[in-house]
């Protein structure tokens, strides 16, 4: 099995040090796709990033990320949408196939969701033809449920496809396994966005049982209860072949040296995924 | 403020002894409807509790619990329906508003989601008749996806709805602030249940921010961030005035003295529910 349908997301390898020693580590086991975290091209600079990733001839399958567009004020979301420029400038650079969002939860003191909802939906839409003209597709990442208060108001696949929609050309989603696999309307909204051309990108890893933490105990594939190649043949039959990107927040995982995770993530992609 | 809206889910003070005391606790804060778990009747024999509940004429807003319909084998969806027609009579014998079914997640070994929710579908048709002749309504409790893996496969409001419709008469949901505050469809399926008259409880909590463990931090009313008035005005407005039932897991509650809990629970119910 070629490992062309597997990118890294850095995310599961950050103990690895800065952007290039990840680069090489990825490539050592033959891994040509990745995603990197803003923190980690600023680390070498965005040039010495764009760089590494044109001569080893790497994809990236998305940048980490923009989004947070919630603020308690005006000023907050107008810098919120000023450092969602920067990111969709970095990710132009790098040619990534989109800028993934964490869209944001409610502002500090806050109980309004709706109107953290509607913060997201005219953060974007003020955002939007800036990375249109960059050729960078925004890719919303609905988060679980359980992140609602304080990453990302935006849940579910359909709630997301239902704004992508509202805003038209140059949005989609980005599907993590680890998000959506409970959601009892999945089939139809994979289905949905695929009609639609809205897949943007496809996150793997696990959901273990039970779970300890409840941001840092993502699990390896193969080592929890989500069907992942049932998963993934129903992305592909709605129409989306880029990369599978592994994204693993887990203390367990972080604690391990990178050559062993990538080593498990690449037997794991050839057997389970 | 009459306390006549208020409930006390056992689980919120299980650190206040057997059910007697227990409800001796309540009543010495004004409390006379309460939630039970079927161990607490269990500890007094169903005869005794029965008993206390009907001298002290106290409402019982719910039982707690049954459901766990999912099992890898037949014998063990079997033994579930028995257990659960036991729990549907406790809750006749006390006179419950309904039965709460925690309706069980994956089977042990299993990645099949769909089959989990079948198996759901399954039982509650089986055990539907059993609690018509009773006069005992079933009340699924979805609960947040967090859960879908080990605790309840049916996590939104929608979902259970759809079952309730197929299943019929006899079924509605319990309605947990905690579970579907995240909801972007919340509005509408509460609506929905309210037309059909398919609320049969309303249990609150809040949510913290952090939430630093999934199972044990749920947060007193006004601690978190759900605007609790506004839900509540939205259930009422649905035509459901039944008491809102407090059920909070909690590591820091169950440390405390259940004197001071109950006290802190009374004194938010007055101010932020």
């Amino acid at each position: 099995m070629s490992l062309e349908g597997l990118s890294i997301n850095f995310a599961t390898v950050r103990q690895g040090g800065d952007f290039g020693a990840i680069v090489d580590a990825c490539l050592a086991h033959g891994i040509t796709a990745i995603s990197p975290w803003r923190e980690q091209v600023h680390g070498v600079g965005l040039a010495e990033a764009a760089r590494i990733v044109e001569r080893n001839g790497l994809r990236l399958s998305g940048h980490c990320r923009g989004g947070f567009f919630p603020a308690p004020d005006a000023e907050g979301r107008r810098l919120a949408i000023e450092d969602n420029k920067r990111a969709v400038d970095e990710a132009a650079a790098m040619k990534a196939d989109c800028l993934v969002l964490v869209v944001g939860g409610l502002p500090a003191g806050s109980r309004d969701l709706k109107g953290a909802r509607q913060m997201v939906e005219d953060g974007m839409a003020e955002l939007l033809p800036y990375a249109r003209a960059a050729g960078v597709p925004l890719a919303i990442e609905p988060l679980h449920p359980f992140y609602a208060a304080d990453r990302a108001c935006f849940n579910t696949l359909k709630q997301s496809l239902d704004l992508c929609d509202r805003l038209g050309s140059g949005t989609g989603v980005a599907i993590d396994v680890y998000h959506v696999w409970w959601d009892p309307e999945l089939e139809e909204q994979v289905a949905r966005a695929g009609r639609n051309g809205q897949i943007l990108a496809h996150h793997i890893c696990d959901w273990l049982v039970p779970t300890t933490d409840p941001l840092n105990d993502r699990g390896m594939m193969g080592d929890g209860v989500i069907d992942l190649k049932a998963f993934r043949a129903m992305i592909e039959a709605a129409g989306f072949h880029g990369p599978q990107e592994v994204e693993i927040f887990s203390h367990r995982w972080q604690a391990r040296p990178v050559d062993e995770v990538l080593a498990t993530v690449v037997e794991r992609f050839k057997t389970v995924c």
